[in-house]
């Protein structure tokens, strides 16, 4: 039987790694770097390198970040007064890309789910609690989590643990998704939007 | 507004550079990356790196190796009375997962397109001929090239210049595809296949 050469067999492994990325598909992504310039794959390579060398977590809220503090938590122009809880950097870059929200954020890297063995102790809310302790500026904490089950018992735990220093504790909206099609909204979302209905 | 730390923007950058991945793809793979171990992320570097480095096209059938000749060519099991002529190397790779075909190939880079102004001699071409000029073993040459106008035209043109060294030269069949629906066959693969057909 004919195999790939050594090379080529290593990276289609090590490419299909990558969520997303089967069998079929890590092939043409390596038969498609072996025909690019050495150059351009080369900086494919150094790119993943100094990437995963420069970028660590922020000290202050967990985000993603090559500088500590991040460039948000050391941003002057912020609204201090306001923190964001999201699971994962990427949900920081979701809401950053509203450019709406000028508070700050807390990343707790993950969500309860006891169904996964994932408890608070898991993710980094002991953190939240203890900046929220030492920062008197935070008046409201946004939770931002994901709208599923997890999401879910992550707000209400964290909810408990904040309420009781008298910072206000908010939950964004659940509802139909703007453009969306009324007929094909779920009956969760629907029962929720219509729960959160606000006077015109 | 928020941009991504300059490490993963141009991780994000480079990554998006390969086919079929976008933009959104390519910031779930780059926070995937970094979401990994150290190790795990270097390895995928590395293989890039190594590929690149170690792969090499074969000087006998240009297919990819990391050894001239390659494996195949070098191998005193293959039949070396037949030639198959593809377009890529993936091709080589699709016709010996059939695990049928016991000859040598012939790699040829790309498919005469007029349209994108390639012509024969900007594919591996004139090699082909020279390589069955020194070598009085090959009786047959089958084109496996891709069943569309290049892969047609490239045939007929090879066809035509092999042809007069007495050397049979073959094409593969068209028709329905195995496990296909007659129903959902296009008119031409139909035709082509009503055309090519065989007595029972």
């Amino acid at each position: 039987m004919y195999n790939y050469p050594k090379p080529l067999a290593k990276l289609i492994n090590e490419l299909s790694k990558l969520p997303g990325i089967g069998g079929k598909t890590a092939q043409r992504l390596a038969f498609h770097i072996l025909a690019m310039s050495d150059d351009e794959a080369f900086e494919i390579a150094d790119a993943i390198t100094v990437a995963k060398k420069e970028m660590k977590y922020c000290s202050v809220c967990g985000n993603l970040t090559d500088a500590d503090p991040c460039a948000i938590c050391g941003d002057p122009g912020r609204d201090r007064t306001v923190i964001c809880v999201v699971e994962t950097p990427r949900d920081v870059a979701a809401v950053e890309r509203m450019k709406e929200y000028k508070g700050l954020y807390h990343v707790l890297h993950g969500a309860i789910s006891p169904m996964d063995g994932i408890g608070p102790e898991d993710i980094n809310m002991k953190h939240l609690i203890v900046r929220l302790r030492g920062d008197d500026q935070v008046n409201e904490v946004i939770i931002a989590t994901n709208p599923n089950i997890e999401g879910e018992a992550t707000a209400m735990y964290a909810a408990k643990l904040i309420k009781p220093s008298g910072i206000r504790v908010s939950r964004i909206a659940h509802g139909v998704p703007v453009g969306g099609d009324l007929d094909y909204t779920d009956d969760l979302t629907l029962s929720k939007a219509m729960e959160g209905r606000r006077e015109l």
